[in-house]
């Protein structure tokens, strides 16, 4: 069984597991308002694109409990507010916009009481959550396929349970596969400098049962190159009108190494993660993280206080080194239109 | 001024940077026995394949100080036994077993006393060193050339200062360009999983003060996309006859990536590393090491300790990939014969 990673309290605040504390701790958080939401997603304790949407809308809802009684022009300050604190975490990934856009339209199209207007709200965002459920599932039946018995995938960063509302996207065809009885046996790069992989990727693997290897980032060229990968299998933050999409740091060498070695690799994603407002990859913000995430790990110095660090969090692969995009309408091929 | 590795302490022990606390703090530790030397070697408190070979050379010199006075037989017999417990230490780099071999030959053509033997083997040792230092700055001298004012580097692991005798191996270029008054800046792959570029190349290029730039291994495909690697300078632990090199993982994945985009990639090493009995890089044996050197960071756990890990030390990139191999003889290639 694959791990939950989002959910509502009894009371109505978001329960997340805490990221942060992965592998050594299983932590739930509660976050009862919009800025202990903005700051999950901002320090990393809610990661993953389709996640972040998610958590966005219902943080959003779980904030705007005490305003349900505000008159309702002020109720919808409350919710531009949110929608500009919450989109303001974190500039790549696209489903965050998406689904705020989704909450605003709602808001703003729904009429009677204020309260009533909360609850649509609260049914929206709970309709967001379980449309990924169904869009990772769908993903996964999409790449079924690639996986037959004895397959070895390699997958970067975590693009599974912990980085949606359901399976994942790039985990999920190997966990429906799994499921079927399939031996499958996955890859997992750590993917410095956040161990995304080593840290979400292993534990949610090893704690559904499905066979893996953790290797460093530098190794998966070596694999390739012995032939001991079938596929690669990656996530996206967001994925251009062309369909070069970006990625955790890390996948675009991934997507040299497999082309260079005949190695196909599918890109995995729901329909949120498509923004056809963006022309192509040179068009999508790259967010640039501190310094310390490279010169530290586990609040220990493991390079000189003073060196420079150079730390994007994602890159983009251009269209051309993708073999599919796995989504939750199937196997699309760009242009992707509004 | 680059920082010194080894040197005789006046006791006539090994004195060692122990390169395992670095970048925290700078300890120098005597190594007084053969079995101090061994253990320093696999530690990894002295790493870099030149430097394994000096500091087995050395150690073997001083962990014979005490069998000074016994009969010639039980001496070489002693000089066996070091030769087998130092050699054991790590299987890749090719200058352990060309160092020790060296000085097996000193021990047995030397007639005369044992005490005139040893003063040879200390000679002999002493030697090693000093041809490496030599070495180092030919190496410079042939890469100096490829470094005009100006020029972005990447590096990978840690070929400098503190993997030899001397200025290092693809740090002797840039050594010597920074001290020609050429600007030259470096960008540094941390090199996971032993951080030697993070904990090492870092730290002694700013202590020497080179202007750098620290990544993550998973960032160099993204610079090289944006035209801003000028080229690429790594070590070797082996160099085959044919020119297919070991060294550090991740070194295959840059001169894959290298190629895809048009940067050179230059191979840096003390003819002490071409092993012509080896034909190919697939005769290259390759150090696996323990799955907790992935598993773990200062003594953290970042993955599941019940995880399955891969840890090769090395990977192999075949010559093909190769722009120049740059020697102490100056620019050479393949093939290499004895």
């Amino acid at each position: 069984m694959s791990v939950q990673a989002i959910t509502w309290s009894p009371s109505g605040a978001v329960r997340v597991v805490d990221q942060r504390a992965l592998p050594e701790a299983l932590v739930q958080r509660d976050l009862e308002t919009i800025e202990a939401t903005a700051e999950a997603i901002r320090s990393l304790q809610v990661r993953g694109a389709p996640l972040i949407g998610i958590a966005a809308a219902m943080g959003m809802v779980a904030g705007l409990r005490d305003a349900r009684s505000l008159p309702r022009a002020a109720f919808l300050e409350r919710v531009t507010d949110a929608v500009g604190r919450l989109g303001a975490t974190r500039p790549t990934a696209a489903n965050l916009h998406w689904a705020l856009r989704r909450m605003s339209d709602v808001a703003r199209r729904t009429r009677g009481e204020v309260g009533e207007v909360w609850e649509r709200l609260r049914a929206e965002a709970t309709l967001i959550w379980e449309e990924d459920r169904a869009m990772c599932r769908s993903i996964g039946e999409a790449g079924l396929a690639l996986l037959p018995d004895g397959a070895n995938v390699l997958t970067h960063c975590n693009a599974g349970a912990l980085a949606t509302g359901g399976i994942g996207t790039a985990l999920a065809p190997i966990y429906l596969a799994h499921e079927a009885g399939r031996r499958v046996h996955v890859f997992v790069d750590e993917t410095r400098p956040v161990l995304q992989g080593a840290r979400l990727t292993a534990w949610e693997l090893t704690h559904a049962g499905v066979p893996c290897t953790l290797i460093a980032d530098g190794v998966a060229a070596s694999l390739m190159r012995a032939a001991r990968v079938d596929l690669v299998l990656v996530g996206a933050d967001r994925i251009a009108a062309n369909g070069d999409f970006a990625n955790k740091i890390g996948t675009y060498a991934l997507a040299v190494l497999a082309r260079h070695h005949g190695v196909p690799l599918y890109c995995c994603a729901p329909s949120s993660t498509i923004d056809p407002a963006v022309p192509d990859g040179d068009a999508i913000p790259i967010e640039e993280r501190g310094a310390d995430e490279v010169r530290m790990i586990a609040g220990r110095a493991i390079a000189p206080a003073s060196v420079a660090a150079f730390n994007p969090a994602f890159d983009v692969t251009p269209a051309r080194y993708v073999s599919g995009y796995l989504t939750d309408r199937g196997a699309v091929r760009p242009p992707f239109v509004a």
